[in-house]
C-alpha cells in the first residue's frame, strides 16, 4: 500500500523540530508535515474559526476539545491552502522532523470486538470451556488499559519481563511470547460528558474525533498467567503503540457499509438509527514482509456501539479518551491480527521470506501495520514498532524464582 | 473518630470559593481550610523552597510533579505559620469552602492485594473453583480502573445501568447489588519514570507522595456478568470516590509496621531491604452507623510490592498516577470492608439500628469511610458519598432487554 495521504484525508498529528523543541500540531500531505504555526500566525487559518490557542497548541489536545467540527473545519482550510500553494512554506518532509504523540490519551479503553479473535483466544486460553464468554453477544467486552504507556508509531518497544506460568512456581523474566495486536481506535473529542450522563448512541458518531491504528503488544506468557479474575494487566501495560495520525471520522465518510448482522439482536441502547462499520482494508507486515491480510468491517461490535456501552453506566467520555476495537481479525487462514491466532500459539510458526520462523515476536522484529479505504485514497497513520532486547536475558544476576 | 487533623498531619488538598472559582491548594488543619495561595502571593511559604507556580497552582498537580519531599517541606513550612499565628488571615472554616478533586489523576489501578477478601470473593463468584487465583500469592493482581470517573468526597453516585445476568437474556436497567469498597491508595508523586526502566522496590517510598481513602463503587450484578475474561469494566466505572486531603507519607511514618508473613516468599524484585505496612484503623458508616471496623495492617501485599509490580514489565509510573489497594476486609467478621462479604452476598443482611435491612446499598443511602492511626493523632480524608436513584428504575420507557 502507498499513497493515501492526498486532499481527501488531511490527517493532523503534532511535531517536534530536528532540536527536539516542540513544533506544534500539524497535517500530513503526501509525504509532507505541513505545520500549522506559521500558517495560523500569518492569519492563513482564520477561515476554521478556532482561537489562536488551539492552533498554536503542542498538540491536539485543545481541538479534541473544540470536537469533530472544529478538526474538519480546520482540515477544509488547510486543503484551500494547499490548493492554491499558500500553505507551501509551511512544509516539510515528513523524514525531517519527528513525530509526537499527537494528543495526551485520557482513557484507554480496549474492546473484544471481533468475533473470530474472541473465538479463537477463547479456544486456546480456555479449551475445556466454551470458547465464546457468556457475555459476548450481549455487550461489547472491554477493559481498561494503561493511558501513560500509550506511545507514538516509531517508538522502540522494549521486552517487557513478568511472571511466566511453568511446571513448578513460576519464573519472572522476560516474555518469550511476545505479540503485536492489529486494532482500530477512535479518539473522543467534544466536550466532556456528565458524570452520571450516558451518551445515547446517535450522539456518538459526533464525539468521534477521528480515528487511528493500534498495536495493542501483548506478552502472552504474562498474560495468561495473571489474567484471572481481574483481567489483563502487566502483560499489556508495558507499551501500545498509535498512529502519529489522527484522521479525521468525515474523511472516512466513503468507507462506511452496513455492519455485520447481530444475533441475538443488541439492546435498545445499542441500536443505532443508522448503523455503520468501516471498510478498511489492513494488513501487517514484520520486517517489510505482508503476515496479515483482513478488513475491518467484519467486526461484530461497531464503534458507536463500543462508546455507547461505554457510556451506559453514566461515566463521562472526555476528550482524548481511546477506544481501541481489540484485535480485528478475519475468519480466514492470514486474516488473523495476531501472532497467537496465525500460529496457532506456536503450534503453526510462520515461515518467513528467508527462511526464519516465527512463534512470536524475535528482537529486532519490526511491526508494522496498515489500513487503508478500499479505493485506495484515504490511509489511517501506520504504526511501527521495533523490539528491544530486555538486558536481563540470560545476563548475569538475572531474576527468577529460582534466586 | 473525630480529630486527627493537627500540625501532625496537615494533608493537601484543593478548594472552590463559594462563587465556584478555584481557590487553588490548601492545607487542612484542625476544622479549616488554610488557604496557600494568599500566603504565598505574601512570600510566607519562600522558604518551602518551590516556584511560585507550584504553590499558585488551582490543584496539586504541579506538586505531585515536584515530588514527596517537595510536599514535606511545604508541609514544614506551613506549620511555622501556624505555629505562631501567621497562617491565621489565611484560615477558613471547612464548610465555607467547596473542596476540588485535589489533583488530576493519571491513570488508576486497583489492587486486590488482602487475602481475606480475595478468599471471600473468590467463594462466592467462584463457588465450584479454588478461592483464590492461581497467581495470587506470586504477585499482586490488579487491573486499570477508569481515571476519569475518580470523583472527590461528597460527589453524588448515581445508581449505575447496565446489564444484569438473569434466566434468559440479560435485562438492562439500574444495579440491584450496589455496592462499596473501602481501600487505601496511594498518589504517585515525582517525575514521570522512563518507560522500559522499572522502579527498584526500594525506590518507591520516594515516589509515594501521600495517602487517601479510595471507595471503589462496585454494582455486583453488572460486574458478575461482565467480567470474564477482561477483568471489571462498566461494573466499577461509573464512580471511584476519594478523599478530598491527600496525607503525606511523611505524617504516617507512625504508622509504620511489619507486614505480614507472605507463604511463599515473594520473588526477588518483590522483596524490599525494609518492608513496611501501615497501621491504620477503619470503619465503614452507613448514614452514620458503623457498619464495618477493621485495620489496614493486615494487607497481604505492601504498597511499595504493589507499585514495583506494576512497573516491573517498564510500566511508567506518572505523577497523580493513583495505586489502590483493593478493598481491605479482616478475618473476623464485621471487618469485610464491603457489603457483598459483609452480607454473604445478600444471604445476612445487615439489620441497621432502625431495624431497616440491607444487602447491597439503597438509593438515599450515605457511606463513609474512615481511617486513623491507632494514637488518633492521623486521619486520612473522610471519603463519603450518598447514592442517587436512576430515573430509569420503573420509568416509563424504561429501557430493558425485552423492550
Amino acid at each position: 500500500m502507498t499513497g493515501g495521504y492526498g486532499i481527501e484525508n488531511l490527517p493532523l498529528g503534532a511535531f517536534a523540530e530536528p532540536s527536539g523543541a516542540p513544533g506544534g500540531i500539524a497535517v500530513r500531505f503526501e509525504d509532507d508535515c505541513v505545520a500549522l504555526r506559521p500558517l495560523a500566525a500569518a492569519g492563513l487559518l482564520d477561515d476554521a474559526g478556532l482561537p489562536r490557542s488551539v492552533l498554536e497548541a503542542d498538540n491536539l489536545d485543545p481541538l479534541l476539545a473544540a470536537g469533530r467540527a472544529a478538526g474538519a473545519a480546520l482540515r477544509e482550510a488547510v486543503a484551500d491552502l494547499l490548493h492554491d500553494g499558500r500553505a507551501d512554506r509551511a512544509r516539510r518532509p515528513i523524514g525531517s522532523v519527528g513525530l509526537l504523540l499527537p494528543f495526551t490519551v485520557g482513557d484507554y479503553v480496549d474492546f473484544f470486538a471481533s468475533l473470530e479473535h474472541a473465538t479463537n483466544v477463547g479456544r486456546l486460553f480456555r479449551p475445556d470451556g466454551e470458547a465464546l464468554p457468556a457475555a459476548w453477544r450481549h455487550l461489547p467486552i472491554a477493559y481498561h488499559g494503561r493511558a501513560g504507556t500509550v506511545v507514538v508509531s516509531g517508538t522502540p518497544v522494549r521486552r517487557p519481563a513478568g511472571f511466566r506460568p511453568g511446571d513448578g512456581a513460576p519464573a519472572f523474566g522476560p516474555s518469550r511470547a511476545l505479540d503485536f495486536e492489529l486494532e482500530l481506535g477512535v479518539v473522543a473529542g467534544g466536550p466532556a460528558t456528565a458524570v452520571g450522563e450516558p451518551l445515547g448512541i446517535d450522539d456518538v458518531a459526533e464525539r468521534i474525533f477521528g480515528v487511528v491504528l493500534v498495536n495493542d503488544w501483548s506478552a502472552r506468557d504474562i498474560q495468561r498467567f495473571e489474567y484471572v479474575p481481574l483481567g489483563p494487566f502487566l502483560g499489556k501495560s508495558f507499551a501500545t503503540s498509535i498512529s502519529a495520525w489522527v484522521v479525521g471520522l468525515d474523511a472516512l465518510d466513503r468507507a462506511r457499509v452496513a455492519p455485520v448482522t447481530q444475533d441475538p439482536p443488541p439492546a435498545p441502547h445499542l441500536r443505532p438509527a443508522d448503523p455503520w462499520a468501516l471498510d478498511l482494508d489492513l494488513e501487517v507486515l514484520l520486517d517489510g514482509e505482508r503476515i496479515s491480510a483482513g478488513n475491518a468491517r467484519g467486526l461484530y461490535w461497531t464503534f458507536p456501539q463500543q462508546l455507547a456501552h461505554a457510556a451506559s453506566n453514566g461515566a463521562a467520555i472526555r476528550p482524548g479518551d481511546l477506544f481501541a476495537s481489540g484485535t480485528v481479525s478475519g475468519a480466514e487462514r492470514g486474516s488473523e491480527g495476531c501472532l497467537l491466532e496465525l500460529t496457532h500459539n506456536g503450534a503453526e510458526p510462520l515461515v518467513l521470506a528467508g527462511g526464519a520462523e516465527r512463534s512470536f515476536l524475535a528482537d529486532g522484529d519490526r511491526v508494522t501495520l496498515r489500513a487503508r479505504t478500499a479505493d485506495g485514497t484515504v490511509a489511517l497513520g501506520d504504526v511501527t514498532g521495533m523490539v528491544v532486547q530486555n538486558e536481563r536475558e540470560g545476563a548475569p544476576g538475572a531474576l527468577s524464582q529460582d534466586d
